[in-house]
């Protein structure tokens, strides 16, 4: 029964996807414009479907960082419309011709960006996402199907209702995006092995979800993984540089993927550069777990257990090492890193070179703060995510993470020799 | 028992790869041409492996085909090395700098490729792949798995040992190439699952093969799925570059993916063009299956079912239809199409446009041969495989497929202000 109407739901986005493959950045921009403008007109309308959810998640018993997510405000209803037309201005990644030659034979070859065609994108209890994940597939050409939490459901058909008019108004296919009625375990297993309609699947989610997506999903994927983020202050670091870098890495916004969760320092700095990174960090409220040299230098520091070296705190926390040099160093990272960003403080180019070369990490960060590792900081303009595996896509997403190449050959009648 | 295996082979096949991922383009063809002298050196050791295989091959009442694949001479021994030579020829992918840009705050960001790390391939009893495959993985560097047929097991472990005394000759790890022992299928599994250590997976074998990774593998792979492919000969056709066409996608070499399996024709020249194309096909040995509007022109013509249209036959075999107009044909390859590649012949710029832009194939080919859908062809050098998938490679893999992008920031302190 859910798995019929997940194929009704993905043949309607598969007939979508055609015709926005052949849509103009024009129209795709208009109808972002629509959207946008939609949604402000529906205000009313989705912030009275927010407060039934709110209530039932109330009543529920839910805590108050989900109720947070949760919460839709004017001002939040007015960015998501920002968001698309912020989209709306970026520059169309279909069609943009990434290479091209001619061949011995004379054909002429073109490598051309195409959409993917159907996106799915599982995703919790923030109803915004309805909007920029939707706002990120039409423009680059894909049809999306938007599973979302049950806690925020009649949220995410409130703002679908208001972008499918949207769309509507500017003649194209109401289907280019569709918000998942179902919204059970049962259905997103479904979602995640439906080959036959889904080209790209992002979960937008914490660790559940990507375990979830790891051991059940057989469709395509790209995930936005843990990021277990190092700041290693060299022998050779400058000092003042290292303070602020660890500090914003670390205290900025603990939250986030990007942030530190592990300090390594060299031990002919860490007499001098350990008190007073410790006096800084516990200042801003940072909880420090350290090894046995660390805490030598830093007597009030905890102690550090084994699992504290391999956990994302996404909290203001910080483990601490000392290490004896640059190697030991890197091979804690390799241990303990999930691939995502390292950062390394020194003046040595060959220290720095050593660690580029060595560390296998989707971002190397040379003098400056982990926290650059974001979509909007390189310039992507939006982000999907920040990718942690090699396939496809690595590092933070732009809109050409949800396109894909294809070939195009222009003959005059040539046939092949052997 | 057997897992306790493969954690060996892929600790060090990950070992190995950190050493490959510092290992300068010099080196590293250094390392080919001595594998290549190697193989050369050893013909008669692996010949006389092989004969050993072809012997229990041939007791166990294994049929022609693969007998054939399976047979060594010292012919294919130097066409391995040759194979060998002409990588160490190409152009090496790591280490390109394939972006760079500087941040509005001064730090300058660079986008590199890189190995991806761990390589498996999982092949049939053709042992050439076992030197081709190596050969790839080294010089994208990358350490490579080979999990071979258990009928080629002793050529394969004879092919690796030459290869290996190459990689040792030259001061680089042997464990860069490993040929597994265990040829069961539970081990082929367990290697389709062995997240921690196989970065991608590249399946070299048929639709068993396929069908198989499709729904076991949970570590990243690149398939090179199935060629149903058509050529659409359209109402405004030069005829005569359409006959041509069509008898070199169906007959110069028909057991590939990229040859022909479907002939669409425009019901305006079918009348013309059929009987002329139905008499050279037939003189080249093609059995036509035509829909009744193409037996009507062409009596002599078996009927096709409704499986010939979803059927690469890899033989000589080609399905017929008359269709009344160009939508009809995007119809008929949307509906039985996989994706790979699909041609039109048409003088009509109008006509080629449509079918570019409404087909979804890896490559779409104007006025000319499918057959052209290739590695060598397309100037890569040297050809992994066809991807029929839409994520991180699609067409003819060269070395960029066994590579990975990431990102390098050089800053002076900076840190995030928001």
């Amino acid at each position: 029964m859910l798995a019929v109407m997940l194929a009704d739901i993905g043949a309607r986005a598969r007939l979508a996807a055609r015709t926005l493959a052949e849509t103009t950045s024009a129209q795709k921009n208009a109808a972002l414009e629509a959207m946008a403008a939609r949604l402000e007109k529906s205000s009313r309308a989705i912030l009275s479907a927010n407060a039934g959810d709110l209530e039932r998640a109330s009543t529920e018993g839910i805590g108050g960082a989900l109720i947070d997510r949760l919460r839709l405000d004017e001002r939040r209803v007015a960015g998501m419309a920002g968001g698309l037309r912020k989209v709306a201005a970026l520059p169309d990644p279909v069609g943009v011709m990434t290479g091209g030659w001619r061949l011995p034979n004379g054909i002429q070859l073109q490598r051309v960006r195409v959409p993917l065609g159907v996106v799915a994108v599982i995703y919790e209890a923030r109803p915004n996402v309805t909007a920029d994940a939707a706002g990120l597939c039409l423009k680059s050409g894909n049809a999306a199907i938007l599973r979302g939490s049950s806690y925020a459901l009649h949220s995410n058909q409130a703002i679908g209702e208001a972008l499918r008019d949207g769309l509507a108004e500017v003649g194209l296919p109401m289907e280019a995006v569709q918000v998942m009625e179902d919204t059970s375990r049962e259905g997103a297993r479904q979602l995640m092995q439906a080959k036959e309609w889904v080209d790209l699947l992002v979960p937008r989610g914490g660790p559940r979800l990507i375990a979830s997506i790891e051991a059940e999903a057989t469709v395509p994927y790209v995930i936005d993984g843990a990021g277990n983020c190092h700041v290693y202050v060299d022998a050779a670091a400058d000092l003042d540089k290292a303070l602020p870098i660890v500090l914003n890495a670390k205290v900025q916004r603990p939250g986030v993927c990007n942030a530190a969760e592990t300090l390594l320092v060299h031990e002919q700095v860490a007499a001098k550069f350990l008190p007073q990174a410790a006096a800084e960090l516990g200042e801003a409220g940072v909880a420090l777990r350290g090894d046995s040299l660390a805490r030598e230098l830093v007597p009030a520091m905890g102690e550090a257990t084994e699992d504290d070296w391999a956990t994302e705190f996404l909290d203001l926390v910080l483990a601490v090492r000392v290490v004896s040099n640059l190697e030991e160093a890197l091979e804690h990272i390799r241990r303990y890193g999930t691939g995502h960003t390292e950062a390394i403080v020194t003046e040595d180019r060959a220290a720095a070179d050593r660690f580029v070369a060595a560390t296998d990490s989707a971002v190397v960060v040379v003098n400056a703060s982990t926290r650059f590792t974001d979509g909007e900081e390189f310039g992507f303009g939006a982000e999907i995510g920040i990718s942690t595996q090699k396939l496809h896509v690595r590092g933070p997403m732009g809109l050409e993470a949800l396109t894909t190449e294809r070939y195009v050959l222009y003959g005059d009648g040539q046939v092949r020799a052997g």
